[in-house]
């Protein structure tokens, strides 16, 4: 199956320098892909010159006239910057000139833009965001990271419902386990809407398999497929991650840095030290799935780089083809009508 | 100055085997340190029974016929635990016959208990608990780490206060830099509590540095001592961040035992490895302190080994030279009265 992918050219804190490279990749690794470069024509060509030819249909470059800063206010976007490239390589969405889009820039003005220009899914009230993290047994996707601060019980519920539609495609689950997060296990810990999502949770026909906390995101006792939470609890745990993980590498580095005698077992451990910052390399997991809109829409961290941004423009590759938003609009209105019969 | 504290050598989930073996240690250690071994009084001296003689007036056993289970429920272990050795070590922390005291014990009962025995400090609500993590800076403390679960901005600030002269006694700082857990530095970012605490420090006379992430728990991009947040989200961080360790010392050993050469290359860079595993012990940060009570009292990691409870312990008696007690009571005062005069 061919997709087509339109790329926010300009997003990011690195611009056409990293998202043209990444292009190109991709496309050299699927010759079923077909990516629209969207940002300033003459900027986008001059930087494309050795290459267009080689992937000729495959490559076009749509020019958009503007672009949104990466410190701007969403709605300054939405309103001042109608030819931006995120704006119209989300237009391009709408329009089904293009299955997906990804974007490196602005989360708010991303978030903000596709939420109008694409719509919500009947029911669902905003959009989400969820990701991927490596653990101890795999990976465990996490939502909301960030663009729902309260939370009501019935949000947290339809997170899950979402939710495990991505990890059904992403990872080939059948059944996913998911998971409410929680500061315990007991059935008395927690907020009033965590207590009432998990009474909801438990009456549904997901694979519920209740309160699970903090550490089960990178390394609980069980596998957890999905954790659910709301965007402030969820945005913090993932930056929590990010600083831990930026503390470790930088320990190990000192460690091995200390003096003449450390220097040299760093340089006999080198193979296993790259295999071990391999492992858990974030860029990897570049790419977080804005869900609950009428189109699909991959958020690249500002500041990927090449192999980062390939990777949110795969992830995009492959919520196409297992074509997650349809999945995710069938799963929700089936779900609401269930709720209406009752 | 002598020290007096006691011990519950009850709770934990080794109990005794733990917590006598990290007294004598932290005995040997303070020639002016005074411990009460509070417990089964037969169960203490037969494990005493060698060490008895050595410390003479310094080690006491003061006897306890119950004991909090861990995963009993606060309220019972408050109405039917009344001899508990938890509940006596805090009441000596109220009759004055102890300066302070350290629990490895159930951490709802112990909060519960120390609430209702040692009663709060006029002004604030219900205690807090407050540790430290370490950071490519130092240290950072976080507080609540899981005792509120819904906070108003008032609480987020009376946070701040008790927070700060912990620091200021843990870490020797006069004006440690307080930041505020939010999911962006932008002032639109977060949520109503976070926005109204931020407006409430901002007025305030202490070092406020303004929001920041989660990375800067572990390390962000500026130093911050003091990282204030509720319970649920301060909980949830904790445990990201411990989840986060335990994968990485997983793949760092998994890719140091893939096969013979890297096994070769581990025993060569085994100091260093153990040097990195000291730079980032969780144990040697064991130790949180419940503040806002009108006497000291330390929590432990339920699953302390030696080593970790030791920690715990020299929390405490850090705590008792700088009367951090008396200061957060002192501080607080000061601050209601100053509104007051308003």
């Amino acid at each position: 199956m061919s997709s087509t992918i339109a790329i926010d050219a300009m997003g990011g804190d690195f611009g056409p320098e990293v998202t043209i490279p990444a292009s190109l990749e991709c496309l050299k690794a699927n010759p079923k892909l077909k990516l629209i470069l969207v940002g300033n024509e003459t900027i986008l060509n001059e930087l494309l010159v050795q290459n267009q030819n080689e992937f000729a249909d495959r490559l076009l470059v749509h020019h958009a006239s503007q672009q949104v800063e990466m410190d701007e206010k969403p709605q300054h976007a939405l309103k001042r910057k109608k030819d931006s490239s995120m704006r119209v390589a989300i237009n391009l969405v709408r329009d089904r000139e293009a299955d997906a889009c990804v974007s490196a820039g602005n989360t708010g003005a991303l978030m903000a833009t596709a939420r109008f220009v694409l719509k919500m899914i009947p029911g669902i009230d905003r959009p989400a965001i969820i990701s991927a993290l490596p653990s101890t047994f795999g990976h465990t996707h996490i939502l909301d990271l960030g663009a729902n601060v309260d939370c009501t019980a019935e949000h947290l519920y339809q997170f899950a419902i979402m939710g495990e539609e991505v990890v059904k495609a992403v990872e080939n689950v059948e059944f996913p386990k998911i998971g409410l997060l929680n500061i315990g296990e007991e059935d008395t810990k927690g907020n009033e809407q965590v207590k009432a999502a998990s009474v909801l949770l438990e009456a549904s026909e997901l694979n519920y398999i209740g309160y699970v906390e903090g550490n089960s995101i990178n390394a609980g006792s069980v596998k957890v497929d999905l954790i659910v939470t709301d965007g402030f609890v969820g945005n913090v745990a993932l930056k929590s991650i990010e600083g831990a993980a930026k503390m470790f590498v930088t320990k190990l580095k000192e460690a091995f840095e200390k003096n003449i005698f450390t220097k040299i077992a760093a340089i006999i451990a080198l193979p296993v030290l790259k295999a071990f910052k391999a492992s858990i390399d974030p860029r990897v997991f570049n790419g977080a799935s804005l869900i609950g809109l009428r189109g699909l829409v991959i958020k690249s961290h500002g500041g990927a780089d090449q192999l980062a941004f390939k990777c949110a423009i795969q992830l995009a590759e492959i919520e196409i083809t297992k074509d997650v938003t349809s999945k995710i609009n069938a799963k929700v209105a089936a779900t609401l009508e269930n709720r209406e019969s009752v």
